[in-house]
């Protein structure tokens, strides 16, 4: 179980933090200074600087050939193991913009797995070629303001069949970088059968963006930022006709493409936060021994020390349950690494809220001020408690897969 | 002890809470759907209808008799002790606006309370009569970017005095209430003798919002967001002249000043955090009970019901202490009172954030949407965590007197 | 809602703090000590030294009419308010056989409570004017080896009519105080109707001791203590005669007897719980102030500010949360305060249990010995948390109190 | 960084395991059940049948040459990684006797190091062989009543220069194992410079058990219990001659020897831990799945899923973080490895207490009984959390190595 940094992953993770702390990151703040000075006021739209941070930076990352890391067991992608990518994900974490730098940001890199594992060719022409190249961008579309998404099945948005096409009506939300102007493409889960066994109601579609009948009602805001222009937007479906072809797998496994798409996302998603948690303890440590009071460093007052010192080890911890999370899929694969996905996905978000709160308490007020990145991070880490499931579904899942293995010998005996 | 509702009182919660319910909550949504609707385009302008609603509330709870009721043992007060005013400030925390309506809001009260009994006959003609009119605002200023606020004794804004008048120069900060557009009166605290024995440096001045030489620099944001048109304003004094008679008390007084306003203006906060996790616990039952998640309400899923327990719990504790410290102000003063206002003021914003927070995983997504008010009720309770100093500092306070009956007894053998 | 001490108890707490303090404490650790010196061998058996420790000291009690403080309305006992008794029992709570000394231990108080209430005169008679007397001691016997006890409609211990006389079959356990050579008569539940309803499945029976068929199986131990000689037993019910005389109330009603008496003797060792965290505290700032390390108390070394601060609001939140259950208690009565009892429940023990276990890390490796109190504090708060229902099944009650308001709503809609 | 079960400790662990399961589980009891046997009525003596126990286990482990796995990188040991080592000594900690069983039980592991590395050949001849064979035991001594244990630098036993011999005045406690019979040979901390430099003022004396002038005070217990005949004796040296060659390494070299000695040590313990949680774990789970109430197993009641989850989490993080600090003892030494040493000892006691805990509540009173083995893991656990440096020490460890890097930084600026 080799979960530290591979030879050939090492160099790579260095280009990539260097990357990230010396050329993104001070494009980062200039970017975000742009969101809502579009001309037209539409926070909704970038601005010709957002395009031209955006494109410079990626040209860039390209050129180096730091690009698509993610795909990480197909002939596309670099080839590397899901345990190599955790090291550079932790880094393009640390910095907003930076994973959509390298063409590793979400929502695109799970739909881009669908596409590549699960679309037909002419997806793959259409769509996914254009996500490789970082040209277009997508959004994944299955949360819906009218149920509680722990449970899945019971997703309403209805598709249904009408010659050559399926008819989708109904609402959704929360779907995230449905706001971005490139944002070209969407995977919508609706109930096919609606009555039919619990887990073979939904289909899984690949909806353009701009398919008639699609209405943006309005962004969904986190703690009162909409996270303009990537957004996460509430969109409303009426009458949109979706040719056939593109279901994708086939009627019922709407399911199927959701588990094989949301293992790996999870992942992601833990992998960065990790990588926020220790921005947030960097900054914590520089705070400590810079500010005074009392004629002491802050570092050497009240509980601090303990404070830092938990940080660490909570850090330290749940970055090797990531690693070790990683190390199962690339050996028996997502769906029998599940338990310690779900692990990770409780742990990771919960830790890194946690590191990035004692950070801010640090900081005094400076800490969810604009003066530092911490309450972006605490945005992004508290929306991670619900995204991919919540907390109370991954904890169950995890109880479940434990306690089998003595009702399995209670039934046997 | 009696902490209980008194008969007196008792009838005011019943019309403060019905106000706060059926009239101010309705509009409560609409000022602050009208934020940034300023023609101008400055978020620290208010609309024509931000006006009126105030206006008119305030004018109807006026008339009822609903009025000033904070100033606890004052002839020009209520005439309430601070156990029977915490009720009522309960009530006025759940609801956004409704504090101001009843003209109880921070930090007009604690200003109120400096005039009172510190100013001189001129403040309180000048200044707060019109503030116990509800007519202006006010703001205190004390925080500065430079120095750790945890120890205050570091404050450097210097006041020079200069013939009749001091000369203010520096920069303060996370001065909230000084981007309203009624705010008139600011409360400056200022270093007149740096050198001087560390608790006599200090002094507190009158300033009027409007003097020359003061510049505001920019809101603070809380999570991104600017709190406008209140807001925390980051204003920068340059040759600020103040006349010496705006010198409260005399010059070596300003922390006298700042722990008799700061005792009350903490409990106050307290009191009102109480009413928000109240409210929290409210939506989070009602969510429990009507969405449903594999086949039943999630009230009974997982540990919600231990959620809900502990949530109901903790508010129940943090109430009752509360009511403790108000008493103990009541009847043994502010000053003896102090560690038992700092117990309240580590407990109640804690548990409140804690309260808000598991109500928002409850709500799924939706909880730290616009959809509900718990996003600003967090924004504010994390705020809470340092304003009128970090928990770190009471919670040293409480310490200290514990541990004073022991060293004495010591140092007596 | 007074919760403050009365004039009339506030005397009585003084003498009986200065009795613990100063006459109990000191023979107490004797007490102890002769634990396992009776000439037999036998830890159940008293010494004559032990005797004659709690003798002399229940003589002096009287004396002082310090004696049965606990029957709070009842014209047999001091006629005190459950919120008063809360005063007394904190102090009593402070030293192991304090309780017992003034006559107020459990499961004396509770079973003299069923005497008092529910009993035939014969049962007062017999067994309550000699309890009052504390000449004889007694067990309440409810839970078993067999069941769970969180769900106490399992109980399975049979009660089968014949003639004149219940015979009893089965085994119980956990049966406090039923090791204690003075313990002469056990209230025990019976299963008489075990296919009846849930709740009417159940009586409650008055069986002496040393009825004909009791076996003690084994003293059961806490970490390891089997708290001689008052113990908890493991006995086994064969052929145990009852006449239907000591049949209490009548058939089916064991759980209306057993939450009649549960009420009180739950919140009254909430009190107690309070004073053994209340001692610890002490204990931690006496080592905190009196130990150096690195040139400093201890106190003022690490987190060591923040534990003491911290262990002095929960201490005091619990406090005033045990007397708002009593004074609920006090004026809607048991019943109407269970949602009250049921969170001092939890509350009190996970508590005091902290506190314990933080005095006990400060003191070093000698919190956890015999050098301390604390580790026997720490026995008894552990096993609370499992006494008189565990800490789940209280938080379910609080949880079903809250949420009934709103399904109530609910159903009316 | 390979954490894994490697090729060749693999069929170790799979062996271990199965006779710690299958051998000496069925015979821990019988063991534990024969203390306070020996007809002396002196519970520091062991029995025939305890010897006979210990002596047949150790033969078979021996014989199938499971045995002294832990000296990591010497030729006498199996040459084992420590990461190896890691997972034969979880499952060596699951049941009481079995580290002793394979001679891998501390204190002797560490002594064995001391006398390995830093002994003359004189030692390793008299003590070191024998202890190899398992023939004797030994105990470390260092812990003092007077001092607390967290600034070791104020240790005060006092060893003074006399002729060719030490003279070693003072007290000691806490000297685990010196209550077996079988203990022959102490390594004593003394000051033979209580003036010089802090860390120069100790040095460490190899003394027989039964050297002339040490009194046995008393056995420390541990909530109550002895923990006999393995004990943790409280010491009284009165003019206790010691041959200068019995001094290690040299004057003043005391603090070279504790830390040499006390990283493997504290993470041996950590192992074990964690092998003490796993079990826990495991009787959680079979609780949960066997007993019912309210007609379902306990398993689905209240949070006990998230208990089950958050238990499995914590305790996978806690090995991962175990492994780690193993493999950096493996790469950069000990000393390099210190800041992940004092991780895990303040992460593995503690993650292990809470699991145990939950684990006795699942089980209801039976869970501190002596039903179950919890109670003596949770002894043995909560000790753990002083043994080698209580929790404060290491985390101001773990936050000084944390904040290094950035004071040096601003050192260099």
């Amino acid at each position: 179980m080799n979960l530290g940094m591979s030879d050939r992953v090492a160099p790579l993770v260095e280009r990539v933090r260097d990357m990230v702390e010396n050329e993104i990151a001070p494009l980062d703040h200039e970017y975000h200074a742009e969101i809502g000075r579009h001309p037209s006021g539409d926070r909704f739209q970038m601005t010709d600087r957002q395009y031209e941070i955006l494109a410079t930076l990626k040209a860039t990352a390209r050129e180096r050939g730091l690009w698509n890391f993610w795909l990480t067991d197909s002939s596309r992608g670099y080839g590397l193991t899901t345990v190599e990518y955790a090291y550079l994900a932790e880094e393009m974490g640390k910095v907003g913009i930076a994973a959509e730098v390298f063409n590793c940001s979400a929502p695109d890199t799970g739909n881009m797995e669908v596409f590549e594992r699960y679309g037909s060719d002419a997806h793959r022409q259409k769509w996914l070629a254009r996500l490789l190249e970082g040209e277009i961008r997508s959004a994944y579309v299955m949360t819906e303001p009218g149920v509680a998404s722990s449970d899945a099945t019971q997703i309403a948005l209805s598709a249904r069949r009408d010659g050559g096409d399926y008819v989708l009506n109904g609402e959704k939300y929360w779907a995230s970088g449905a706001g971005d102007p490139r944002c070209k493409v969407m995977i919508v889960m609706a109930a096919t059968d609606p009555d039919g066994p619990k887990h073979a109601r939904h289909s899984m579609f690949v909806v353009p963006r701009d398919a008639a009948g699609i209405e943006t009602v309005r962004p969904m805001q986190v703690f009162g930022n909409d996270d303009a222009p990537h957004g996460h937007m509430h969109l409303k479906f009426k009458d949109v006709r979706v040719p056939a072809e593109d279901l994708i797998l086939g009627e019922g496994r709407g399911f199927e493409v959701a588990q094989g798409r949301l293992g790996p996302g999870r992942i992601h998603h833990c992998m960065r936060a990790i990588g926020q948690a220790e921005k947030a303890l960097e900054l914590m440590c520089r705070r400590a021994v810079s500010r005074t009071a009392f004629g002491k460093p802050i570092a050497e007052l009240g509980a601090n020390y303990d404070i830092i010192a938990n940080a660490r080890m909570e850090i330290e911890m749940a970055r090797l349950l990531c690693l070790k999370a990683a190390y199962m899929m690339d050996t028996v694969g997502t769906r029998q690494a599940q338990p310690w996905i779900s692990q990770i996905k409780v742990v990771a978000p919960l830790m890194a809220c946690k590191v990035v709160d004692e950070a801010m308490q640090i900081h005094g007020a400076t800490g969810i001020s604009q003066d530092t990145p911490l309450y972006q991070m605490y945005h992004k880490l508290r929306t991670l408690r619900f995204a991919d499931g919540p907390d109370a579904v991954h904890r169950r899942q995890v109880a479940r897969a434990e306690l089998k293995r003595y009702t399995n010998q209670k039934a046997a005996e």
